[in-house]
């Protein structure tokens, strides 16, 4: 096995252990990135010196007995809307070609202090406007999209190419590209993980989280990243947990909710079978099952939309007019439509996202998790524009992928997505796990119960 | 000294001493409600057979030895923007005629609790959209505004047609009116006070609180209004306090901010005389004089308005349509100019706000309190629209009333407005003192300070 196969867990275990180093581990990843970025383009920017500088620092500071904790020497990708001191954030757009960041965000400030060491700075659908990162190429299969907008981060944590990394979902830009690349993917709790220099695309639908290859993982990435920072306006002033889930499967007293309605309509048929399966898993582990109603769900886009979409064009405003050739056609198509948007629309979206909150919670009083699939179907074709449903419908693969998705940013509850296994074409499908505000624990609890009940992953062919 | 006459704290204390019935103050108070209104025009509704009753109920209890504190058996008037099951909730509007209310707002429940009688609904400026309330007076000039939009409050208040009352404030509804009849207004920390079952002006802007005759008054109501209810979105989970100020008058070690900006700009003469004697009191009371900036100044009134007039139109979207010529045309004027205005305009509000409340909490760092005028002019006659100030500038009444109040509301930092003298004309002046979020102890600690080293206040000659 080679370093880059490790998990984040593992490889944090074997450092710990003296049996690898952080420049073996660094090492490994980088000659993986320069091996598939021809066939993948995972990264905007690869920081290859840096990061060999930095895994010999962290080399050293072991060999003195210093360790900074488990991500102490390990590789990570960063979206390329968190801002890295002295680096560029691209944003993976033409707009941004001469940016260079003065400073660290805070979560990159952060995950530097906990040790880690940046590899690169991971591709995202422009702006983070759209679902399927169309410069990146999904790990499972080249003629797939790799889902979006976190497209790079999913990709590069698929195929070996990052230990972990993170992303930021606004409408299921994390969870999307990590199920359609068979990697963990968490949209943490709104206000959980400080958003200060990191891009914004809708500032009250924005969340940052990690991507990474197992539930474990996820909870060693996330205790760096929580905590209150007041440079963001939204950041809570939640206290400090251990996130790292217990030894045990069992998961008896457990009530997880099972949607009657809106998850399991216009969903692929193997995507429905896989996620069934895991939640009879989950029932065979010990959890009670409960029939659960979705509530709102006819509200869901509209709301969603009518959030996001002023909101884009607000934050592009000025560029928008500057320099409106340098976007894309379709983020630039979608930032216009935001300057035509009138305020009541803007407050029947925020009203709406008020009482379904409400709703939201009443539901999640009853039960721990609710299990769902996280997108209907696996990764479209690469120039796939529509998906037509068994009773003839016609959907567009964004609204789609945005349809499961969004609940969790409208209500703030934290959502993480596992893998549950492949279609027929080997192509990845996950199940999210919805909980209650600042509920990580629970989801981490039993996303990874579920895991361990399940044979090892392996790493995406990717080329 | 007639029982109307009484403060809220010398009513208390004479109804636990056994001086005077609850019976005997509803009694002088409806009497003095019923002489009046014809003059002040305070009330949309007078309640005078149900008080009676209650103030029966309220003698009985006592007499049977219960006792529910301080507002047991004490008359109050509630703005008819607040919910009282049975009763009309007008709103002062033709659109409300047919109006009547199932439940008890969160407020009234409470005050219904803790004891309060209720004499009556006071008016309001039309849905509290405006600063004068045309159809009432001033209770210390007929020929003058009342202020508003809280207006029947203040006028009750001053005039001893109330104990105490509550108004609500989104732009300085409470302050104005207190400033401009005399008496004690407070505009508490957005969220602390629950606004379930309060007509919306605009949400994020709204606020309930206690107009009273001393400030001393201020924390009895204080009290009970308080604390967190889940139906209010906004709400806070601050935990319950006792407000009521000590009896010391000693600021020693107190910084008091006193603006060298904005707040004494466009301020008439006599006006800022009295505010700035105020200050020289507070000073003399031990407190340290600290000129402080206000930030952000010329982006108040646009934040204000890009705010309001949007979440107003929200709210009044269906009956507009429905019934546009039973509202008043100031108010009709800007509920259709809401429906024009963009998204993008909405949005650069409120990231306005959230700028101007970072500002705001690096100035109140450095300051316990800031002191500034309430309303830069005495009560405006009936019919003036505008204000000249002396270097030939002309300002629109309303505009000029906005000005100094609506930085507490943007922000959501209290606001305590205290009577500090009179022009030449015998028209009351209100100094302001803003303070921390959640730090209303302060700010009755300093008011209640200011307000023993005066002479003793005479109720408003009203008529």
């Amino acid at each position: 096995m080679q370093p880059y196969e490790l998990s984040l867990t593992a490889a944090a275990a074997a450092i710990r252990a003296g049996e690898l180093s952080p420049v073996e581990l660094v090492d490994s990843v980088l000659e993986r990135v320069e091996r598939l970025e021809p066939h993948l383009n995972a990264y905007a920017t690869v920081t290859a010196e840096q990061a060999r500088h930095a895994a010999r620092k962290a080399a050293d500071d072991l060999a003195a007995g210093r360790s900074r904790g488990p991500l102490h020497g390990i590789p990570m990708g960063l979206k390329d809307l968190i801002d890295v001191a002295g680096v560029a954030t691209t944003a993976s757009s033409r707009v941004r070609a001469d940016h260079r960041a003065q400073a660290d965000s805070t979560v990159a400030a952060r995950l530097g202090a906990a040790g880690a060491v940046l590899v690169g700075k991971t591709h995202t659908h422009e702006f983070a406007y759209g679902l399927t990162t169309p410069q990146t190429r999904n790990a499972w299969d080249a003629g797939r999209v790799a889902g979006g907008s976190s497209g790079g981060s999913a990709v590069a944590v698929a195929a070996g190419a990052a230990t972990f990394a993170l992303g930021t979902d606004t409408g299921g830009s994390i969870r999307v590209p990590a199920a359609l690349n068979g990697v963990v993917g968490l949209k943490p709790t709104y206000g959980l993980v400080p958003r200060h220099g990191v891009t914004s695309l809708s500032w009250s639908l924005d969340h940052v989280g990690p991507l990474t290859r197992t539930v474990e993982d996820q909870a060693l990435v996330l205790a760096a990243l929580a905590g209150h920072d007041p440079r963001d306006p939204a950041s809570l002033a939640a206290p400090a947990q251990d996130y790292r889930p217990g030894a045990g499967e069992d998961l008896t007293g457990l009530r997880v909710g099972v949607p009657r309605n809106h998850y399991f309509e216009h969903v692929d048929t193997e995507v429905e079978a896989a996620v069934r399966q895991a939640v009879d898993r989950l029932q065979a582990l010990g959890a009670t099952l409960v029939e659960v109603e979705i509530p709102m769900t006819r509200y869901i886009q509209a709301t969603q939309w009518g959030l996001m979409v002023p909101e884009a064009t607000a934050y592009h405003e000025r560029t928008l007019r500057a320099v409106p050739e340098l976007y894309q056609v379709d983020v630039r198509t979608l930032l216009e439509a935001g300057e035509l948007m009138p305020a009541g629309d803007y407050l029947r979206a925020q009203r709406s996202r008020t009482l379904m909150r409400q709703e939201w919670a009443r539901v999640l009083a009853d039960v721990d998790v609710i299990a769902a699939p996280t997108v209907p179907a696996t990764a479209a074709k690469a120039d796939q524009e529509t998906i037509t449903w068994a009773d003839g419908t016609v959907e567009a693969v964004s609204d789609a992928y945005v349809r499961l998705s969004a609940p969790a940013n409208l209500t703030g509850v934290p959502s993480l997505s596992v893998p549950v296994g492949h279609d027929a074409a080997g192509l990845p499908i996950g199940m999210q796990l919805l909980g209650r505000p600042l509920g990580e624990n629970m989801l981490l609890r039993v996303g990874h119960a579920y895991e361990q009940s399940q044979p090892a992953r392996v790493l995406a062919p990717a080329a």
